[in-house]
């Protein structure tokens, strides 16, 4: 047992976590299930897009050179050819002073190079809808309009391309599949992506004082919050997790339960044992099972005792047992390194920044990460601030973070905000 | 037909649809699965937290009045007449001069009204862990030790109830249900939770020119992107849904859909079609079915034709073809609908003010909506800003909002950016 321990700044430890997280394999999954994976394989641009020239807007296609003199004095005269919408192509080849009706997103006819918008155009000479035989919805479509200005080749038309070119890398490996990448993946016709397989992720909960969650209070006993609350942490990100049991009180049993976890899942995270108190058995644990210790203490409250091990590429995540410190070292260093084994870009918690609404007096010899209430430009801490309180996170939706060697902030500060309930974070580490 | 529509503003498009939502029934919902749901009633402290009087530090529980006049050169002795972990709780009462060793979380013994830590003791005379017979990873505890200073009743306890009263309402009905709300239902001893149904929600797209994203290219067309990117953005507030098929042309056959969608649905989201082109179906459909149209015209770029309309307590969102809008549609009106019908506080995008690192030079006669790339601090446009680009819809994890009537933006300016990736919004809306 490692009993003088040395603590590491908050940023040396998570790079410690991240230069060990081993990526995991890829998998084919469907495209309505793709939300929230990570891409395993650049997306590429499978044609260009727009893929023809098309209308931007409702309106006729023409010849560019047919308007050109056009003035409200002289307007140019275009008899209408054809009317196409969206989705169809016309038959029909542009001749002198002809027009195309064309709707937004249709493609351009032949010889057509301009698109007069419809509230540029003048009727000319009419048939009604009726007599036309048009189909509901349909409006009368004039048989000829005039326009009062010259047009430039290529004016109001969306080339092929201009969004994207055949070839084009769109999006790296490493990305969060979000709803708009969803729209991208569908654009090019990909009905399954190929996406960074998911840990499986074993939580093991520790302490002589826990009961279950269905379990009637006893005398001198709490219930076990923390396991619930990382499987939550764990499926907020899209990960399935796996719950053990173990007497809590016996170092074997403890062991037999860690090395089946550790047959079973890609990680393991334990919660409470992890400090030096007379019963606290992770630390055994860690030595019999070989474990490399990356670290068993980081300059941070709450949280200094959090201790992360390494046995055969799999990491044990001995977390605090008490709930804030639980919470946020689970997004400090199990996320991150989780979202590392998928391979993906953006590990860390987005980080801004935000005016204090309340004094925090206290001074912080480690760095300080407070439970807080941020709404986009002021933050104050989500109320009674310790490290085992637990009605803080439920109210919380940021954690303040106070660095090291700082003596208290005054209402007015700008302080650093992390915003783990973000979809995408950051790719950086700034702290 | 409303031919002559009147654009209203963003903010009292989105009043006139969250006033007509109505809240949806409730149900009991395993706390495993919990997370991403809404609170349908308060939480509230089932007992007091800490529900004893406990020790907040490893060390020894003492009488304090027993430590008075203690100091560097006269330290007060303690006999430890009892050890006891987190969970168990010590059948001793303290008599003068006693003192119970006491781990971190445990229950303060009967008599007990001080807590001295570990670090500020010396130890009097020893026994070792050996000769004890202790457990695995236990270490030695001294008979006696003696401290310097005299200590106040209370001192370093945390007090019953001090976190949360037994009675008190922790959280109102309405918060999302985060992982730090799970570990509160779980210190409770909730294994159930009653939170909102989720609506069930009917996807419609419409346009002559669409292909489903497994089909092949053909000339003039593209493939179907707004349905699978807003299954993605329903699946990301927890929401599920429906695919709807229509011949896209044809009113009765649309009809007969949107009629089917809203007898299986508690809302259809229609794209496309609601522009007042030639082939746009949409305002006659709910012309014919007599649905209340909200509006039809909204002072916003892109998306202004943007449609909601309600019919027997049921939305018809009208959303436009165009990816931008569409994303930006479901988010500003559909989501906060859909979450107030859910009973949720926050129905609104989290909103905040970054710097915009490159000059925007359009000007604004509507309010516009720019996909864009927020790290936490500034703010750019993801990219090729078109309403009709796919590719910016799969960069961005933000919009900013330019006030209509503005003339263009420089970069260094600070503009509004709405976050749609925050899992839990606002309760107020902002713009």
């Amino acid at each position: 047992m490692m009993e003088m321990r040395k603590p590491i700044p908050v940023g040396e430890a998570v790079a410690r976590v991240t230069n060990e997280a081993r990526r995991l394999d890829e998998e084919t999954v469907p495209l309505e299930a793709a939300y929230g994976r990570i891409l395993a394989r650049p997306l590429i641009a499978a044609h260009d897009v727009p893929s023809f020239d098309r209308s931007p807007y409702d309106g006729y296609a023409i010849r560019a050179e047919d308007s050109a003199g056009a003035s409200g004095g002289e307007r140019a005269v275009f008899r209408v050819v054809d009317h196409i919408g969206a989705g169809a192509v016309s038959s029909k080849t542009l001749g002198q002073g002809e027009a195309v009706r064309i709707m937004t997103g249709a493609q351009l006819p032949a010889g057509a190079d301009a698109v007069v918008m419809l509230e540029q155009t003048q009727e000319a000479e009419t048939v009604s809808a009726g007599e036309r035989g048009s189909k509901a919805g349909e409006s009368a479509v004039p048989n000829a309009f005039t326009i009062r200005k010259a047009f430039s080749p290529g004016e109001n038309i969306s080339f092929r391309g201009e969004d994207m070119r055949e070839g084009e890398e769109i999006l790296p490996a490493g990305s969060l599949i979000h709803p708009g990448t969803v729209a991208l993946l569908a654009t090019f016709g990909h009905t399954e992506v190929q996406a960074a397989k998911r840990p499986i992720v074993g939580i093991l909960s520790t302490g002589t004082e826990l009961l279950e969650a269905g379990a009637a209070l006893e005398p001198g006993k709490i219930r076990n919050s923390n396991g619930p609350m990382i499987a939550a942490q764990l499926r907020r990100m899209g990960v399935p997790s796996r719950m053990y049991d173990a007497a809590v009180d016996r170092l074997e049993d403890m062991l037999d339960t860690v090395r089946r976890a550790l047959s079973e899942c890609d990680c393991l995270i334990t919660t409470g044992g992890v400090s030096v108190g007379d019963y606290d058995l992770l630390p055994a644990v860690y030595e019999r099972l070989g474990a490399d210790v990356l670290f068993n203490k980081v300059a941070m409250r709450p949280g200094s005792v959090t201790t992360v091990a390494v046995l055969e590429g799999r990491f044990l995540f001995g977390l605090s047992g008490n709930p804030s410190a639980c919470y946020t070292g689970f997004e400090l260093f199990a996320r991150p390194a989780l979202l590392k084994m998928m391979g993906a870009e953006r590990l860390y918690p987005l980080r801004t920044k935000a005016r204090l609404e309340e004094d925090f007096a206290k001074a912080n010899p480690f760095a300080r990460f407070i439970r807080a209430v941020y709404d986009g430009r002021s933050v104050r801490p989500a109320g009674f601030n310790k490290s085992n309180a637990v009605s803080s996170i439920g109210r919380g939706n940021a954690l303040i973070v106070l660095p090291g060697g700082t003596r208290g902030f005054a209402a007015g500060d700008i302080v650093d905000v992390l915003l783990p309930g973000m979809e995408e974070g950051s790719a950086v580490w700034e702290l």
